[in-house]
This record gives C-alpha cells, structure tokens and sequence, in this order.
C-alpha cells in the first residue's frame, strides 16, 4: 500500500513503517537517473534551506523535476491567499506537493481543497513528519532497533515540531521518551508517556539516544532564570553519555550553545547521518506518492 | 511554419492560430520527459510567480531545462544594463529567452540586440500574450468557438495588460469585445471596436464570456469616488449571467473584492482551467519555438 | 589525470593546462543531454549572477543537476556557521561543490572540513580561477597563443580577483603582464613579473590584450583624486589599441564609465566570447572533476 498523503503517523502502523525503512536500505544512489513525467511542487511558506535542499535532491533522485515557489517574491504580495495559490499550482498539473507552512492546522486546511498528493514538510510547531522519519530510521541503523531504546529530549522541547513528530513515531515502535528541559518548555501531552528528569546528566545516564533541540534563541527572553548550560550537551556531560549511545540534533545547531564542539566531534554524534537519512527517506516516501515502485 | 519569435499577435492568420490549438489539443503530459540539449531562460525583471512558475513547467514538459535569473540577486545592481544581462544570457548559449519587463517598449528593444527566439512574458502594461492565447484557447474548448463570442473586460481596463492582447487576439478571431469599467479606466483604441455598457448587469446580459480583471489597490486613490461594488462579479451579479456562460479571470484574484467566493464556487467559473490551459500553450509555444515538433 | 579540486593554478603544468583547454575545443553542445546520477551543489555566499548561471548552464551540460543554495533565505540566519552549512550539504549526498565565498582564505577553510571536489567560484579578492581560465582560453583562441602575449590589466587592479588569477595563468603560460592603474590600486606581488605603464596610451600601444577591469563605484572614495578618465578604454584610446589587439572585461561593466559603447561596439572586443566560453571551460572542468571523460 503506497501513501496517498503524508501528513502524519495516524493510521500508519510498526509493520508499515518497517517495510518503508526496508526500502530505504535499498536505494541505490549510483545509476542515472530516468526522467518520468512528474513535477513535484515545493512550497516553502516559511524559510527552510535543509529541508527544501533535502527535498529536492530526493525529487531529482526520483528522475522527477522539482518545482519551487519563490516564496519572497510572490503572488501573495498581490494579495493571493495561500490557499488560492495551492490550488493555482495543483491547476499546473504538478503531480504532488511539499508543503511547509507556519500555523498548526495547515495542512487540515490544505487537504480541504486540493486533491493532489501532499507532503507535510513542517506544520507550526505541531509536526514536521519527515523529519521523525528520518530522526527513527538514523536510530535504526545506529542502534539496531526502535523498539525498546530510550530516547531523551533535551531543551526546548514544548516549541518543537521535530520532537513532536518523534514522540509520534517513537510510540508507535514502542521506544521510551525522555525529556529535559525547564519547566515553561516542558510539553503538555496526555497522548504520550514521558520519563522527566531533573538533570542532564541524570537523563543521559538513562538514554541510549540523546536528541538535543536547537536553541531558539528569540525564545530565550520568555525565561527569565534559563540557564543554557543546564541543558548544554557539553565536555562534562559527553562523560556521562553511555558508551554505545548515540548523539543526535535536528540542525541548524548553534555550536557552543546547545552543543559543543568536543560533542559534535565525538564519534558518538551522528548529526551528518541524519542529514543523508533524511535524502534517503524523502526519496521512498516520494517514490511510494507518486507510485514509482 | 513555427514562431521565431512570440510578441504580440501581428501578422498572425486565423489559420495559425487555429493550427497552433490543434497541437494543444494533442498533448501528452503522461509520457516520460525526453531530455533534449535546449535550455531557456527565463528573465523576469518584475515579480512573477505564476508565469514564471507555468513557464517553467512547458519548459520542462518540452525536455528543455530552464534557467532562471536571481532578479532580486544580479548583477543589475552593480550597475550593469538590463539589455547587456539579456546579451550575457545570450551568450551563454542558451536556446530562447523568455523575458518579462515593466516598459511598454521592451521587447521591441530587446529584438534590437539579441538574435536568439524571444518570447513576450508581460510588456508593461501594453501586453502578456501568452496569457490571451490561454484565454482564448479556454473561450474556444468551453464554449466551442470563439467567433461571435462576446467578451466582457470588467474593471481596471486600461492599464491591463492581459486585457489589451485579448483584444489582440478576439478581435483577429472574430469575437466581440465589451467593457464595463470607471471612464478613467476606459480604453481608449482606434485599432479595435468596443461595446460600452454602463452597468455590469447590462455588459452581462450581453456577454457569453466575463472576463473580470484584477483590481490593483495602488490604483484606487486615482479614482476618487471608485465603487468597487459597481464592478465586482459577485452573487447578485451571477444570477444574471447566462446560464451557458464563463467566467474568467487572469488571477492572481482578490477574493471579495472583484470577484466573491459564491462566483468562484459557481460550475461557470473556469479559472482553474486556465491555469491548466497555460502551462499546454507555453509548452506548445516552446516546442515550436524550440523547432522540436 | 583529472582534478580533484579546484581551487587554484598552483601545481598546474602549461601541458596540463593544455589538454584541459583541447578538451573545451571538442566540447558538443547540440548532443541531447544524457542524465546521469551527479548532482552539483552551487554555494555562493555572496550575490552573483553571471558566475552561478555560467556554472548552472556547465551543470546541466554535463548531465547532471544543479542544486542551488537559498542564500538570502538561509539557516545562516538561525545561527549556523557557514562550514556547517557546506558539511550539511556534503553529507546530503552532492557529487561536487561550487562555492563563492566573500574572504581570502575561504577555500582553505572549507578543505579543512569536507571529502568531495571542490570548484573555487570566486574567494575574497584573492582569486576566481575559472574566470582565469576563460579568459586564457579566449586568449589562446582569438589570438592564436598565450606565450609571449602582452596582456594589460587596466583600473582597480589589487582589488580584481579576477587580476589575481589571471596573473597566475598567464605566468605559467610564458604571457607578460601589464599594469595601468591608480598608485593606491596597483598590486604588490614578488611572484610576479608586471611592467608598469604611467599612461593608458602607453600601455595599450605595447599590449596584444587589453583587459579592463570593473570600476567598483564603492571605492571610488577612498581615491581623493581619481580621474576616471584617465584608465577609460575609450574611443581615443581605441585609436592606439593594435589593430589585431583583443579588447577584454570580465563583466558585468559600467558603459561610459570604465569601457565606452564605441569600444564595446569595435571588432577587437570580444567580451560575448569570454561568456561563452566561460560556460565551455567550466562544463569541461566540472566533467573532469565528476570523471564524466
């Protein structure tokens, strides 16, 4: 069963997600790329280079082409709803759509009139799926399993559409959530089940995975008392880290804020895995939508 | 005979334009793109996003590659002509330039220094030709002809571009033309006969295609005691439309402004179908230019 | 042997260049591209029009495909360093990298960090060796040689990195090289051997080439009494240029300020070739670095 939409992990169920990732490992990035008919529109409603860039080198990899919307320059300035301007590239024939858009019920709005193919590329501070794949697939590979692994979250979690969609998909296959943070950022959720720790070094005592979250720094004025270096992945607590744990962030990271150099460096981090994940990820999932294989 | 150029509509027969939407009639987007050696750049030296972005999509759909130029970004900032930029592409050896800028004289300017095929992309506010070509080409697949249509323009008339190679190309096909729009936004023409109707409920009456066209709000101070009630297609509007009727409009639209979400609801209204109908007349535009058919 | 970066002229041979510049003389440019699996990515970190076109158009020459970095509308602005920014983009799985960067000692930086080929498109004011290298080739074909030419470099000299590298080329190639500039805007180099003309008159009577660079109006202030007048490549200059001179600028240049339009206009010059070839030179060099022949 290919996807239709990609929206969300709703529906989906741990044997589903495993035979995608079983394509995954199958990819090969080595033959030339055939060129089919399909166009694949990319809407970037909010700034993104990592995500849009990931994106397009999966449509290419699709032997599809890549359509993007010069966001800074556009039609909305001519007073065109986003709304309107989906259904004005979905009227171009494009055969599915990525979406990335600032407001939390964007894509509920979007599914209500288009009738393409679309991809959530990152949804207000609710979702940003694709992301969660590729973040679960790098655990995979790293570590071995799903299943079982405690993954901690560290920082500004509550604002984090990336750990949002992890916890998502992290419950699904049936690994533990951690979380540290300071209480304004902790996350309110009756969906999921939390492990809270107090410290850092409390908390990556007991994670196999260590996931720490940009730091977003217009944020920070919100907190009064934040104290960075309490949930700084650093020298001191890489010590603590388990020795077969690995270390993880969504990027962009701010090095010397929520993650040092000392971190970044240690074998243990696997940041630049997650980046060719997330290509391998949005190529099968772009295949599996416009029903390549 | 294909295009070596595409301007304006002078010089063109009945025929040719008959024979260029047979070939539209007959494309495929389903087969896999066939990549050739062209490439084509697009310049636009004016916000752009549906064009350039439908543009972009013939291009692709013809196995050519497009080449878009950073406006915001370029080298016209450190003092370089907008006519050397046009001979720098050129010389890059690209296949065909499609160029849109803000003066009424460009094109015939650029054709003064360039060799290469040129394709008309907006001309200040003279012409947009490619527009009227899927205006037209959707009058003729809708309603079945285009001879004896009669065309109402409502609004902002005089400074349309769209509206003015609609005239163009009406009048060479044998429609006719009507406006309901403030005098100050009257056009004023020896060159093509025009049916005037005071209120929009008359000029529909008459019509069997409304064309509404945007209103530009920079525009409005012009015009002192502008209703724009008196000229919106909106649901009282609607009831007097025949019921065999289109209506149209170039987009991007202000919704509940020239046009009211009940008009864009209503089967009548094809809009969608012009978009779709662009992208199939610059992609055959492109092929004849491109010699590739 | 092919490159492997390409960063500079240092270890290069006069027989090396060569076979590179045999290879630009057999490129085929009417061949329908054949794709491949390369993608290419383009990072200017500094506006550019001509350079990052050129190398798009020698991208899609080559078969595979451009993917260009969003650089006004980056995650630079959330923090991230520019070397993380190219080591996210590595490790998505781009073949090569093209990278312009504003400071002297960028390539060196970026060396330090990434595994795949890099192309140097232009590095503080201290080099763009591709634009040396079409300009050399334009050079070796318009004049017949490179060793032995006489080769002017005329205006804002110490500030031209296309001067820097074009020194560098020449030198190799057994060209002399002259100067005729403001005091305050001639070079300082051991390594190089320059003659020195106190009139552009003089000068332009000893070269075979005359290249103008452009005037960079942002640092017209720092020269109280600059007279632009007097390092204009104009019509009373043009009377003394050498009937079978070439008259050269690495554009985008100023009409009527350091090149005039009857100079522009005369037979000798030849800046529509250097574009040209500058699209040859770098799909030769990217073929070359991708192992395409």
């Amino acid at each position: 069963m290919s996807f239709r939409h990609f929206l969300n992990f709703e529906g989906l169920s741990p044997q589903r997600i495993g035979s995608f990732f079983s394509k995954v490992d199958q990819l090969n990035f080595y033959e030339n790329i055939k060129p089919n008919h399909h166009i694949v529109a990319h809407l970037f409603f909010e700034p993104s280079t990592r995500t849009q860039m990931s994106f397009t080198m999966a449509t290419i990899r699709c032997g599809a082409q890549p359509l993007s919307f010069p966001f800074e320059n556009s039609s909305l300035k001519k007073g065109e709803t986003f709304l309107d301007t989906l259904l004005t590239v979905q009227a171009m024939g494009v055969s599915a759509m990525v979406v990335r858009h600032g407001y939390p019920e964007s894509m509920k709005d979007i599914l209500g009139v288009i009738q393409i193919p679309l991809i959530n590329a990152g949804e207000g501070s609710s979702g940003h799926p694709t992301q969660a794949l590729l973040d679960v697939y790098t655990i995979l590979k790293e570590r071995g399993r799903v299943e079982g692994e405690t993954v901690l979250f560290v920082g500004d979690v509550s604002h984090s559409r990336v750990a949002w969609s992890n916890f998502g998909l992290l419950s699904l296959l049936g690994a533990k959530i951690g979380l540290c943070s300071p209480k304004e950022w902790l996350p309110q959720s009756k969906k999921y089940k939390f492990e809270y720790f107090d410290t850092l070094e409390d908390g990556v005592k007991w994670a196999t995975v260590v996931m720490a979250l940009r730091v977003q720094k217009e944020r920070h004025s919100v907190i009064q008392n934040f104290d960075i270096k309490k949930y700084q992945v650093n020298g001191d607590i890489l010590k603590k880290i388990k020795s077969d744990a690995i270390i993880m962030h969504p990027a962009p990271f701010n090095r010397e804020v929520e993650i040092t150099n000392d971190v970044l460096n240690d074998p243990r981090c696997v940041i630049w895995k997650q980046v060719a994940n997330g290509v391998k990820v949005r190529t099968v999932l772009l295949k599996e939508i416009l029903k390549l294989q």
